[in-house]
């Protein structure tokens, strides 16, 4: 853990390298993924079946390319009561926040007569990969299927590896309660090729969303354009700007939160008062110790927590906040509004000091697929818009035309393309 | 040409192909970006410099590295007057359709007592690429400047090349009227290097749109992550579904406007009459002779050009433009809106007869930058939100975390993250 302070003479040396350390696998996976790609292009299920046999140990020509809907469906009624009710809390809370999200159409005539609008609608059919192992979160499926879902997508389609045959039940009843169509058991970069591609087997799809490891984020973006994707992700990040009021075991907890996930999250904390400061990083030792999770936890603490002191919360903190622009941002003071007024970059900000960020993770209903490393300076959380797309028009009568045509005519004669300029003069 | 009939046995084959057949350059110009963007990124202005020198002849150390906006100023004052009011025409009919695409923020308090809401901001900075040479459009500049300074962008920064010291005044007066804030004389994968990673001089930016040859494409879809990027643009293309009503002079004028662009262009008519189809074909060769740009557009239809025959308008028109997802669709018929309301993938819809696609290309108001390449599927035209993002918020107080706490903490518990839940259950 980083402990910096905005009195010190190396403060901007050293924030600035915290600002620029990516956090990235440096892994060179593009090779490797470029080849599967090409495989799995030219063999279609043949190579899918054998990559699946040779990475997850899983033979879907003997044992299965796909789980059934009923099986979903079992799995959601074989949940605890308790939990499954959790689950229809979030899914229904999430599908609330979506719809209100989605666009409105337009259509109007202007002052020339000119009927112009724009037409919003879904994409035919959706890819969501879901991660197999540990990383297979139930709610990681509901954020990206019901948007999904709600955008009207005729066909959502999960591929997952399941490695020697294993599957996450909650998972599964995660699928069924959000409506997804099909479930195949693939994984990795050929489960994304043969979701941007098809094969014989599983017909394409237009948009491929959902985490994934490091060859999985690789094909995703090198097939950016044959298929749509949601923003390339990296590690998990939280920023939280608190004053000396909070409970330290709060914000300890909240810093955790983040750490939990994987080792190279990133958990910072910004406060006005170096006691707190020093009670806080106390409490994330004692709290640490004790989570199931403290070893994943220790880790990202340890490399990557930061923990900035400011002379004045509201005049320095923003500054910071925008130049990190990280994917949470938790606002622990009694009025967050100034603070929240100037924080420009930000994929999710979380008011006041009842708002863990772990309720938007689960239940509060906005998405929690949002960009990370700094990408909020020019990207936005998963919505329904990634699953939709919109088609402009244009009506003209031959009042109209005589109007604006003769402009168009000029400037097409001026761009050196007289076709152009002869489409509209054959109608004036 | 090809000619198509949905009544011949083979037509499904020929079509697929026609679907499937991507028109992209063949040239493998991915590892000479790469290289160059590694360059730019760890030598800056030298490379820079080095390269604008080798590609453009040009040497911005010796000649200079900008082109000042009273340059630009005095371009658009040295306009002839009806081309500066046909441009100011087309300025204030694009402004006005983007400003009214602006997105709205949402703020609202649930049942549950949870506030909830998603504000959207522009990116500080954005890169427009403008190709050199002949590609140099006013047009294109306006249409993909106006939309960043109506998001509300800080800084608007144009890169390109200027062979030989050669500039285009007419983008010069482009760029003033839409509000430009720099101009660099640098071009290809270079250029937009400078513009992501930034260097001494440059200073990065958020997002970078604009068209360009494979070179800028390529470094566009490598540095897609660092940077926003608008869509991977390829050979535009032309829809025209026309009834034998249609004057074949004006159907041969639009299908010409879309081959006259480049050699790799597509145009594509859609009729039920195979008399009034031998009559466009016929007019397009008369009307193709007779074009200063004869020998794109004859390449472009010689090669591309597409004419299918269908026994019913209605009923079969449809599904075939949605398999094309074309860019731009002409309707030209009396009644459009039957075949409108049944075409879900393309660009652009432009109904009636009276509506030449050039209209849109320069005048009507929505975004002439579409999607290419059947990409219409999954994408858009360039609007304000390519240069926005939203960041989602939620606020609870204590009695909504106790409303809907436990159910996070349940689904926290199940997916084995003790961090998450305890954030929550701390506050209860």
């Amino acid at each position: 853990m980083q402990f910096l302070s905005t009195g010190e003479p190396d403060f901007e040396k050293r924030f600035a390298r915290i600002v620029n350390d990516r956090r990235e696998s440096d892994k060179d996976v593009a090779g490797v993924v470029q080849s599967i790609l090409a495989r799995v292009k030219a063999e279609g299920d043949a190579a899918l079946a054998e990559l699946t046999r040779r990475y997850d140990g899983f033979d879907p020509q003997v044992d299965g390319w796909q789980i059934g809907r009923d099986v979903c469906e079992a799995a959601f009624h074989d949940l605890d009561p308790v939990l499954r009710a959790a689950l229809e809390t979030a899914a229904q809370r999430i599908r609330a926040y979506h719809e209100a999200q989605l666009p409105e159409n337009r259509d109007y005539t202007d002052a020339a007569g000119v009927r112009l609008g724009a037409r919003w609608g879904a994409v035919e059919a959706a890819g969501l990969y879901v991660p197999g192992g540990r990383a297979a979160y139930p709610s990681s499926l509901l954020m990206n299927a019901i948007p999904a879902k709600v955008a009207g997508v005729d066909r959502l389609v999960v591929t997952t590896p399941t490695p020697k045959g294993e599957v996450n039940p909650l998972v599964l009843a995660a699928a069924h309660l959000a409506g997804v169509d099909e479930i195949w058991r693939v994984g990795g970069a050929q489960a994304v090729a043969a979701l941007a591609y098809g094969t014989d087997m599983i017909a394409p799809v237009d948009v491929i969303t959902g985490p994934g490891n490091a060859f999985v984020a690789e094909a995703k973006r090198q097939l950016y354009g044959v298929v749509g994707i949601d923003m390339v992700a990296g590690p998990s990040e939280i920023l939280v700007i608190s004053d000396a009021k909070s409970d330290p075991d709060w914000i300890a907890a909240d810093l955790l939160s983040q750490a939990e996930h994987d080792p190279s999250s990133q958990s910072i904390l910004i406060t006005d008062d170096m006691g707190f400061a020093r009670l806080v990083e106390d409490a994330v030792d004692v709290m640490c110790a004790g989570l199931p999770t403290n070893r994943t936890a220790r880790a990202s603490w340890d490399d990557h927590g930061v923990i900035i002191v400011v002379d004045d919360l509201l005049a320095e903190a923003p500054a910071l906040a925008n130049r990190l622009a990280a994917e949470h941002v938790e606002l622990a003071v009694d009025d967050p509004e100034p603070l929240f007024a100037t924080i420009r970059h930000a994929g999710s900000v979380f008011l006041g000091r009842h708002t863990p960020e772990a309720v938007g993770d689960y239940v509060a209903g906005p998405n929690h697929v949002l960009p990370t490393g700094r990408r909020a300076r020019f990207s936005s959380g998963l919505s329904v818009l990634d699953f939709m797309k919109r088609t402009s028009f244009i009506a003209l009568d031959e009042a109209a035309l005589r109007a604006i045509g003769p402009a168009a005519v000029a400037l097409a004669d001026a761009e050196g393309l007289p076709a152009h300029a002869k489409s509209v003069q054959v109608r004036l």
